[in-house]
């Protein structure tokens, strides 16, 4: 489905910019109603807004001149890296130009000493650890996707070992950015860390291409560890499972990860893998460290989810063994596609503090239980953080009803616990209504950064924050 | 020496203020010459320019209170810590009230289940250790003065186990602050992470007053580690330390603190704390872990030392044997302040890449030397940070002009390298006018945040980025 708004920039206007950068793009511009539906959706269930053109830059100073051009004739611009977020960030509501990364995608440097490297914004997280395969070295933030770093950055993405390594808000050293004005920033040196003025790195990360147009990032590199252990251990309770992940992480236990899947995302897991695991909540988890460390923790661990109801622990040294016992997570997202077929995916997440986490997944639980819906429940669990799937049939407009009510819930309970309405999802324009009860009076903070970082609105408007 | 300005706040709109807060702070506000120079200097070396009265609020909503007066008759409002800021960060240049915060010093929550607990902005960082003696839980951010977590936010501190525990920048989960027009925001939820929207508590961080008055903090806290080894070991060389340090991260060894003394620092160690260690550059090191890992690092790091030019190498379990094997790193400050009696001690640091840090060691050692100054140097090197401590004769003309000059060219060396300003210290009016060279254009958008929510420019006017 394909929606247009009344308030698109002038065709005339479109047309302008397309026809100046024709001299310097050449062929790097698209109009094609392929391409520019590709570009406008991705993996968000809200309904596709296409943007008039896409254009491939292939420097920070392609960029500038973009900017520049749009920025004469209020042409919205909207950075594209691969496509895959989820709450419509890429949706061009108002028109205007993608700008798509993918010929931006070298690894310009790295530095094995400093334990950092320097990527265009086009160059994804799998293309990043290929090249830096022979360094030791490796990058952890891992949302699942092969998302780009520029976007990963923008969209303040973690994933599954944000429990050890942190999420992009923490991997980013600085970043090299098209201000809405044409000017080029650098937001910090590639030292460590630095007292010197207003964090422009962590403003810039999470806003979502609203304040400028991330080119070029250093990021933090991390020495891959000497052992890897993964576990998988099914629990009585979700009350149990979140218990057992509290202590680990109180003892200073080194989970590199720790995911939670629900019965009904175990129940998929089953089908979709022909697996037999054991329908009960489950934690999946990994151990880094030396080898002597690992083994302390993994055993460690063994006594803490005996202590509260786990079953049958297994873990493994080997890769082969590891992903065989990973499987079910590896798989999980597509197990979860596919359990209902033919129905929509609505990919949602929320985070709370952890200590209210069990009872946040139980009251949703009843929620879905009590609609009658399904709807798979993986978790990052050491953060907090959890997904929820709802599989809706689309054309069932009581079920669509039914979810959207669903999701408002959600996020009020995680709001009421003191959470957040998305813990790594981010805000696009799904979870812009959320923004005024999670923030209050900050999201009148944003509005007048946005403001006055781009006074005429042109970076991917209707995003984040309304400033109209 | 106190130091007047021309463009002061007139008296007449000072004393409206004070004649409208007397109603609700009744004695909580001073006005004596004392006090107020107490505020208006502190640990600098910078002239004291003192505000011209000192109030004490106890609530967010005080806070709220002065802050719509003085937005009102634009009086400069400061917030005040403990006063070991060194850069100037305190001082009153266009006078204005100091707002001291040692009244709002209640820990409010400790949420031991989240690692997390909630203070108000006075709490130092000791007396929150302190209270969280009984919980195995502890607050890691070390910046050596027994500082106010609010003032460690504002300044984005960090310190000796910032290499394994991060700065303020990662400690703080959210942050309650009065902004310029008087509304309070609280920027985040308590959850561990959040992509919803601009990062306001990373840009409240390291702002020093500027955006807005910190009142209230969650912060995260950490696992009492079971094991704490520390040790020492001399080396041959400035390089051979940097380099068995980089080894050591790469490898992912939990080093939870690695010091750089240098010769000079030694030195002064032996003479003020009555030691014999060796006259060579000296690392001092703290594991953290379990009994098996610490045990496992330190022996991993004694054959890293060996291989890069480590002399004897020594270390220790026990409280009272750690603290003996520190005791030069501990005294450190002291030692140095004593080393040239009489002497002023300048106090800069900064921070670049540590594949540069031997060599910009190595190079500021050579200008000290042919400077003829006498300047101690200690370094949290893991993180590439080094303070230089010039111990200068503040009635030799050409000695301070040759300390100026010093400092110049350290800042001009760190920039070269890809390194700040300052790695903890911060900006205030000391290190304003390196900021263009470090920052280029990044510093206009400083400024247009900085015009947008502070319009007035009444909170810590003069300080970080001129807006005149």
């Amino acid at each position: 489905m394909v929606v247009k708004t009344a308030e698109r920039v002038e065709t005339s206007a479109i047309e302008t910019v397309l026809a100046a950068l024709k001299k310097s793009l050449g062929n790097r511009i698209s109009t094609g109603t392929d391409v520019r539906e590709q570009h406008g959706s991705t993996l968000t269930w809200l309904p596709n807004q296409p943007p008039d053109a896409v254009v491939y830059p292939q420097s920070t100073e392609e960029v500038v001149t973009i900017v520049k051009l749009c920025s004469e004739h209020s042409v919205p611009v909207i950075p594209f890296g691969a496509g895959t977020s989820l709450e419509g960030h890429l949706n061009a509501p108002h028109g205007g130009l993608s700008l798509d990364f993918s010929h931006m995608n070298k690894v310009l440097a790295v530095h094995e000493e400093d334990l950092d490297c320097v990527v265009e914004a086009g160059v994804t997280r799998q293309q990043l650890n290929e090249h830096l395969r022979d360094t030791g070295l490796f990058f952890p933030v891992d949302p699942g996707a092969d998302a780009t770093l520029g976007g990963m950055a923008a969209t303040r993405a973690s994933g599954t070992n944000a429990v050890r390594y942190g999420t992009m808000r923490d991997a980013v050293i600085n970043l090299t950015a098209v201000m809405a004005d044409g000017s080029v920033v650098r937001t910090a040196r590639r030292a460590r860390k630095s007292s010197a003025g207003y964090d422009l790195t962590r403003l810039l990360v999470g806003s979502e291409g609203t304040l400028g147009i991330i080119t070029e990032l250093s990021l933090r590199l991390h020495g891959i560890p000497e052992s890897v252990l993964s576990a998988v251990c099914p629990f009585e309770t979700v009350q149990g499972a979140c218990d057992a992940t509290i202590m680990a992480i109180q003892l200073g236990l080194g989970l590199a990860r720790v995911e939670f899947l629900d019965e009904v995302q175990i129940e998929a897991c089953n089908k979709h893998s022909k697996l037999d695991l054991p329908v009960s909540p489950t934690l999946f988890l990994e151990f880094h460290g030396t080898t002597a460390s690992t083994r302390e923790q993994v055993e460690t661990f063994a006594q803490i989810a005996a202590d509260n109801g786990g079953g049958e622990y297994q873990w493994a040294e080997r890769a082969e063994d590891r992903n065989k016992l990973w499987t079910a997570r590896h798989d999980a997202y597509w197990a979860a596609r596919t359990y209902r077929p033919g129905a929509e995916v609505i990919a949602t997440d929320v985070c709370v503090p952890i200590s209210r986490l069990a009872e946040c997944l139980v009251e949703t639980g009843k929620d879905i239980a009590e609609l009658g819906l399904v709807a798979p429940i993986v978790g990052h669990i050491g953060d907090g953080n959890f997904h929820v799937l709802p599989l809706i049939d689309m054309d069932n407009g009581q079920e669509v009803e039914a979810a959207r009510g669903f999701l408002d819930r959600l996020v009020g309970r995680a709001l009421e616990m003191d959470g957040t309405c998305t813990g790594e999802h981010g805000v696009g324009t799904g979870k812009m209504k959320y923004m005024r009860a999670e923030h209050g009076s900050g999201v009148d903070v944003m509005r007048a950064i946005k403001k006055t970082l781009d006074p005429h609105n042109i970076f991917n408007p209707g995003k984040v924050v309304e400033v109209a």
